[in-house]
């Protein structure tokens, strides 16, 4: 931010009045291209300009990942930033938005200048595409976005143990996003090998062209029975099922306006983007923005609300019935990602929108009929993933027949792919209904989540707090969660990725931790005690520390947000007593055999009736 | 086409010149929805107006798959359907161009009909997306694009018979793209089951967090490796790797024109449409053309040329090396397609551009050193499938170590979905291994192909003129084909899927058959005797009779073009009698016990060295 251009907000912002002109040059002055200036840093602690800085952040961030017409087409969403109904409110409000204009525009220079470096030319008059290609990797290299991959191969039979580059270099793994730990899962290996036998390794085909299998007719069944819709569709990964889906729809329906979450993730925003349809971004989690942004456009004009229920990198979860309650009134149809949320939430593991009908759907368990005017039933497009909780690889929409024909018909990322292989489409079958049947997982996963959090906060160390599954460590500095990551792994053998920007906003880096049920005592004593000595050695800020800097990414906040998680008390089982006990002591994992049977009797009449000699379940 | 505009250029064409106005008039009343009309057909079979139509007739195809964004682009790019530099040659020619205006303006007149239908709103105001989906999917019931899907499972164990719906009902797999088998080969089958136990089912991550392992690694180095580049990338299929690449490509290079093949496939298509670069579309592997649009555009302004080197629906080949001449002359890079060429063409199986170097690269073959100046040194951009030669799912790129980092580091379709399974990517190396060590799979492909077009020949029965495996058996009618397709299934119990708009042209309908090595005598036997009487039964067209009518998609042409199958008969063998022996009176296939060897210890040090017990290899 140009410290000439604050000083103009002075009158009407109290930090900037008590601050003069040069210590704010100072402030301004410690920015480089890895850390957060200390006055973006005050900045971002202002309860009006924060959220609005972190709107911006977050429209660069996923800007910088998806090329130039993104960055183009978001510098014209302006109502990121500004917010007509807020100012007037309160004098804070202008100054924010004002400020905010700055940054944006600072951002346009940027952009500008980018787009200015001349092309070098060598001496045959071609385009000297190396150096263009130099060029912009030094780019990364120079913002710390360069990424540098780990070498992690996680071990079935360890769960959750991988080894790293060496293969006896053993680690603890606590970022996969195989949350349940169903990639080990008896039932998901053992039906995996089985049709691979009988099947063979690939599809051999695109759907329309000999890779159409009664497996994956199956699977789509499932899906759309687990989700209570009418059909599903499967597609190469849930990025694919996100692009090619919102792509034909927002494409195909006339004129349609696109509502997007300003945290929604990067292949929600492609699809939009490739759909051509214009696009509203409204504020995260924010109805009234969302409101006044639906309530602008006629009530004829079609209009879809795109959203998620888990926010993978913060954690939180949207007002999805009241999200509903919008679309009705203004005529929208809904498109829910529960990729986070899939195995994880519900009595039958279909997601958060499940999950808030609890009591129905878990009375209602067998049925694949939807819960008149519940939650579930009221979201039009749910999309999942078969490669987070159900552990394997894959992406799916449910929905309406003739939507999910539509897109059926339509998309050229599905139709013109080779079909997945038949072991993915029935591993995932088998991890679908094994998870349809024991809650066990998911109980202990949340309970383990709940402990981690417990005892990083008894340490004082700085948990994002959000009602879900996911920790995010916050560290706020890019280098140093850097540092912390390769200092967990090397010094204490725990692997945690650090999520710098641009996956998250610059100043709001972190460590994201995501328990498992597979890790017990033992392993979670292991991590909170290397956390706190890598906390130690790198000088990195505790709760107290953000207390007293005002916060950040929600993390000591002046007013800090009550969060109640998904999983209550009751539906965790603490008050009858039937949750589940905490892994200790070497003991390595709960297998239900009756999830195991029920899993096994979906594709019987295809892959036999023979018990796998792998599957030794206990109860 | 509108008569009365026609019968303008009856001076210039000799055709219209001798019809009346009446007569056109009745063969421009044949037309429906479903079919050609005779005028249309007509039409087809001049040389001046076949290409132009034809042209069209493709554009109009991908448009009717990609979404109306694709149509309006497709629409502004006139040169597919006008050719200045043609015009005056030849009187024909105007006429052709004239004609094929109007065509272009019926399309036009189509889409602008399609866009007035008016959403209907009930009683609530709201737009009615129910009655959208109906009338959006009766537009495919109506043109007789509406796909239905066979319910096919192919079994490992008879390769190449699959069971349909019915587990005892099987058939034989005639059009399959796991062309040489290796879904069913055992290294690949116990590759996989041997990493399922060691390493679970699915990846757990990002290849950023948590899903990058040493199998990951490993099949890169391998793949970078086959094609002699210094790097390689793996994507979750082939569609994404091609849409990625070319996005993420065409939108970094500032001002970057893209050269695209008119028939190339979809997943082109949207990558070049996704980059938002210039794109410009050549006559289908017409060096002239492409080199006049080339050269209309400054030298010093980044290029890439996209195209395919063997392309799927019609067997054709690239003139590649002429292709990488044109782009030194005129300062562009090459994007080479090797989708269905990978596993199938060259000493080590690394495609046709490696089949055009063969002696070099046979002499070199154990060296990931390129062979300077070779074709396949001389192209910038290879990308590739590991799901159909190679016989599982998963595509790639390769190229030079900073255009590889640079996708990696910038493609979001990279960047932000789950990795492959490690099952997954170790089959997929194991594939490749094998077949890099043994031709034996691929030049019995070649035979079968050069069989079953021989004796298709000598029953007079069409195939479409091409150099590669693909043998695309001409109906020249959409419900025809699906009947012949319906018919070989029911009645001969031979699955081959028939090929209709949009896929391919209209009145260029067709079955395409995809030999495999596994195919026995008695399977080709079987399968020429059935299209055959299917031929008769439906009273389909003989090569003699497209003769007569002046002959359509190659078939049949008054100047035939001369067809020389890029496997030499000294490459397959047949000249120092090394060819592989058909497969014949219960053969159930070869496994070359070397090449299981060296493929299994690719990965030795990851899976441990122990030889599975379901190889049993023959040499």
């Amino acid at each position: 931010m140009q410290v000439s251009s604050l000083l103009r907000f002075s009158g009407v912002c109290p930090f900037l009045g008590h601050s003069t002109a040069g210590s704010l040059r100072t402030l301004a002055g410690t920015a480089n291209q890895s850390t957060t200036s200390a006055l973006t840093a005050n900045a971002m602690r202002c309860p009006m300009m924060g959220p609005k800085l972190a709107a911006i952040s977050q429209a660069r961030s996923y800007a910088s990942v998806a090329g130039q017409q993104e960055v183009a087409e978001l510098h014209k969403q302006k109502d990121i930033a500004f917010d007509p109904t807020a100012a007037g409110k309160c004098p804070h409000a202008k100054a924010a938005q004002e400020a905010a204009a700055i940054a944006q525009n600072e951002v346009d220079m940027k952009s500008a200048e980018a787009a200015r470096a001349p092309p070098v030319a060598p001496a045959s008059g071609a385009f000297d595409y190396q150096s263009f290609y130099e060029t912009e990797l030094d780019k990364k290299h120079k913002d710390k976005s360069y990424r540098y991959f780990n070498n992690i191969n996680r071990l079935a039979e360890k769960f959750p143990v991988a080894h790293t580059a060496k293969t006896h270099d053993e680690v603890d793994v606590w970022c996969s996003n195989d949350y349940l730990g169903m990639s080990k899962n008896p039932v998901v290996l053992a039906t995996m090998k089985r049709t691979l036998d009988k099947y063979g390794a690939g599809a051999g085909g695109t759907r329309n062209i000999a890779g159409n299998g009664a497996l994956h007719l199956s699977l789509e069944d499932e899906l759309a029975s687990l989700h209570r819709k009418p059909a599903a569709l499967v597609f190469s990964s849930c990025y694919v099922a996100n692009d090619a889906c919102l792509a034909t729809v927002g494409s195909k329906l006339p004129g349609c306006v696109i509502f997007s979450d300003s945290m929604n993730h990067a292949s929600m925003i492609q699809g939009i983007r490739h759909s051509g349809a214009k696009k509203v971004i409204f504020r995260h989690n924010d109805l009234a923005d969302l409101e006044a942004k639906l309530a602008a456009v006629p009530k004829s004009t079609p209009k879809l609300i795109a959203f998620e229920s888990v926010y993978s990198m913060c954690g939180s979860v949207a007002p999805i019935e009241a999200i509903c309650d919008l679309a009705d009134q203004y005529g929208a149809i809904t498109f829910l990602d529960e990729v986070h949320a899939v195995g994880m939430y519900g009595p039958g593991g279909a997601g958060v929108a499940e999950h808030l009908d609890f009591e129905a759907h878990a009375a209602t368990r067998d049925s694949a009929e939807p819960v008149k005017n519940s939650v579930m039933d009221r979201i039009d497009i749910i999309t999942g993933t078969l490669g987070k909780a159900y552990g394997i690889v894959g992406g799916y929409i449910a929905g309406s027949a003739d939507l999910v024909d539509l897109v059926r018909s339509y998309a050229p990322g599905f139709i013109f792919t080779t079909s997945l292989p038949p072991a993915i489409v029935a591993g995932a079958q088998a991890s679908i209904a094994y998870q349809r049947e024991f809650m066990g997982d998911r109980r202990l996963q949340q309970l383990n989540t709940r402990e981690v959090k417990r005892q990083l906060d008894e340490l004082d160390i700085p948990v994002v707090p959000g009602p879900s599954h996911i920790i995010p460590v916050l560290v706020g500095d890019a280098a140093l969660a850097k540092e912390a990551s390769d200092m967990l792994l090397s010094k204490h053998k725990i692997y945690v990725q650090s999520i710098n920007y641009p996956t998250v906003s610059r100043g709001e880096e972190r460590l994201r931790i995501t328990p498992t049920p597979g890790h017990t005592t033992e392993h979670i004593a292991h991590l909170v005690s290397s956390v706190n000595q890598v906390f130690d050695k790198l000088n990195l800020k505790r709760t107290s520390e953000w207390v007293a800097l005002g916060g950040r990414a929600g993390v000591g906040m002046p007013v800090p947000v009550e969060v109640k998680p998904i999983w209550t008390d009751k539906q965790l089982g603490l008050k009858d007593g039937t949750a589940p006990t905490r892994l200790g002591g070497g003991k390595k994992g709960v297998v239900r055999t009756e999830a195991v049977k029920i899993a096994e009797q979906r594709l019987t009449h295809l892959l036999g009736s023979e018990m796998p000699k792998s599957v030794s379940a206990t109860a």
